[in-house]
């Protein structure tokens, strides 16, 4: 059976979810969040690069080792981030207050935070709020759970896929947030830019196959990400399987294809929705660089062409400055011969033989650029090596946006 | 005898200098630019890393080989990147007809280019103008040679210092170009973001020794200055070497002290000016960061901070937002215990020991990122590396200028 995939939430079974407004954000606003399993879920978690690690950061990547977890409670508002050690007691607290009101191990809650970094959570009031929300989990709370994660996002980015392992039906369902500072590099204990992504399964796995799962789609989806260039101090990827399922394991150690695959489509959504709703951004573009030695190398060049704030700033002009595509691959630090270099916009071919193709075609590619989606093609030899990043314009709105953040 | 450096352009003995308006640039202003030695200098050049190279970054990297120059002919408007074989073509038809005006052999002619890339010069224009362009070199022609090699600049950059070797006065005088696309690595056959920079002596060195001193001073100067991060097709930094001043040359392969002490002076200045007058910048930014374990480790976190755009829109928004400070220096992949971080803006502390010092520090510092110029000092840890970039902010301003370049 395909896998079909939607952009909305879902029951998953063995899940329920919560959200309240504590006060963190503006008066009013949802700004925490509660997912929980109804029993010991299987759990794999990935966590920011930066060597500057929010306390919940910390703390998440050191239980979610367990491979097995309750409950994930995330804030919005206030990254708990470069608060010293009160930090780790407010995220030690918070989280213990879930766990008491959850009757498990505190061990078992995973906390995550994003929003302000340098300020302290007002922690006295989340343990206050929360048995009542502990009381109010339910298994159709994740659009709520969705909005309650939201910073400077314009709008929740939830998806979820069904699929089946050996004729037994299962779902993957993902929700995430993030708009700036995103340039997630999250690996094994590191996530980054304060992006946060949760997906919840209800099919069997074993935690080692699913982190090994989730270190293979990080790298194709949330890692081929960005919008700054700034790897946050937060960002969490985390899978929960509650195996309700009953779905047949993967083999060898790894988690049954059809999982890995829903897991992959769903992440794919999530990442160009992140990436669309960047923080002032217009246009999401998917940049495809291939003709290269290795994937490696067109990696490095896909990244470089992404971040290029000359690059982004055409993109938000809509103008097919493609000399600067070209100049920002040359500075990627990895060999290749300008003279071949192919380049499209969309379906128009707009440079050939490392020389641009005219007015034209130009004009044409124009045209391509004021869609809110399009792709990219840069060719730079016939090597089999290729790669794809998910980029942004930078605009406007993003200087708006991050000039005054904090006022 | 101290150098005496001054923001000044000066006559440099065995120099002259000439510019007129060549229709390459809006109807009306200079464009076209001419040095030239009154016999053949000692020459060295640096030349942009960036793999994909203009036309006469390519000739000009060659030629300079020689170690003898007799001209440099400059041009704005027109970067003359990414134009195949035509343009190569164009590079040499112009220096050629330099060449036959002052009658010197046509590789003891450097050509260096920017502006638009993707685009042909008007070369048949350009060798027709030679003659007449040659014919207007003078002595205190520098200011209009200045002026002809601006392209996004909001003014010229000049400097120079006096200095004495052995009681024998001499004089070095830099003129540079860039605003944008800048984030200079110029390295021997290399140089980056179109950044132009001439340094003109009378000062007796040797080719080699001039070059040596050059890749220190880069390293030191242009290699530090960021405005974008993104390295141009066309970056430049050239030396020129009349001897006139009959200076004892220096030892051991090296240029005398005090002439390599007035490059770096000059080109600290030039440097300076280049990020002050970044696209759409308000403010030039001295990042310093120490403690850590080697200059090098230094290195890499000032360059990640001074190129980070959450950094950047928070000078903007005179926000000293330290937290994004760490945020980038955590991502720059080297090591550093962040709780034992300190910085200070200006010479008001706001971090300690890796937290906030408060609203208080925080609104003396709102003070200082007001005024044009100032340095942001980064102590992560007690070891002996430290470095020093340069770097503005990111405004609208930017953003405006680039998303309409070409238009």
């Amino acid at each position: 059976m395909a896998i079909h995939a939607e952009d909305t939430t879902t029951a998953v079974p063995g899940f329920r979810f919560a959200a309240c407004a504590a006060g963190i954000k503006t008066e009013g606003r949802l700004d925490l969040a509660l997912a929980a399993a109804d029993a010991p879920a299987s759990a794999a978690g990935l966590f920011t690069t930066n060597l500057v690690r929010a306390a919940p950061v910390v703390l998440a990547a050191e239980r979610v080792r367990r491979g097995s977890t309750r409950a994930i409670l995330a804030n919005s508002g206030c990254a708990n981030a470069c608060t010293g050690s009160a930090g780790l007691t407010d995220a030690r607290e918070t989280t213990s207050a879930i766990a008491r009101a959850l009757q498990v191990d505190p061990q078992e809650v995973l906390p995550a935070s994003t929003g302000v970094i340098g300020t302290l959570l007002p922690a006295a009031r989340l343990v206050q709020l929360a048995p009542a929300l502990a009381a109010d989990l339910t298994p159709e709370g994740a659009d709520r759970f969705a909005e309650a994660i939201l910073t400077t996002d314009r709008g929740p980015k939830v998806a979820h896929a069904r699929g089946e392992i050996g004729g037994r039906p299962f779902v993957v369902m993902g929700i995430a947030k993030g708009a700036g500072m995103i340039h997630p590099t999250v690996a094994p204990l590191a996530p980054h830019a304060t992006m946060l992504a949760f997906l919840f399964t209800d099919a069997v796995a074993d935690p080692r196959a699913l982190e090994g799962a989730l270190v293979r789609v990080a790298e194709q989806t949330f890692n081929r990400a960005t919008v700054d260039g700034d790897t946050s101090t937060n960002d969490a990827l985390i899978a929960l399987a509650s195996g309700r399922a009953a779905t047949a394991p993967g083999r060898g150690g790894d988690v049954a294809p059809a999982l890995e695959e829903a897991m992959m489509l769903v992440s794919d959504r999530l990442a160009r929705a992140m990436v669309a709703d960047g923080e002032g951004a217009e246009h999401l573009v998917e940049i495809i660089v291939r003709g290269l030695t290795s994937d490696a190398d067109a990696l490095v060049i896909a990244r470089t062409i992404a971040t290029s704030p000359l690059v982004k700033t055409a993109l938000y002009g809509q103008d097919p400055n493609w000399a600067r595509l070209l100049g920002a691959a040359g500075r990627a630090g990895v060999t290749f011969d300008p003279d071949r270099a192919c380049i499209a916009v969309g379906d128009v071919a707009i440079v050939k033989g490392g020389v641009g193709m005219g007015a034209d075609p130009e004009k044409q590619a124009r045209a391509v650029m004021a869609r809110p989606s399009y792709a990219i093609d840069v060719v730079l030899g016939d090597g089999p090596g290729r790669a794809r990043y998910f980029a942004c314009d930078l605009g406007i709105g993003y200087v708006r946006c991050n000039a005054s953040y904090r006022s």
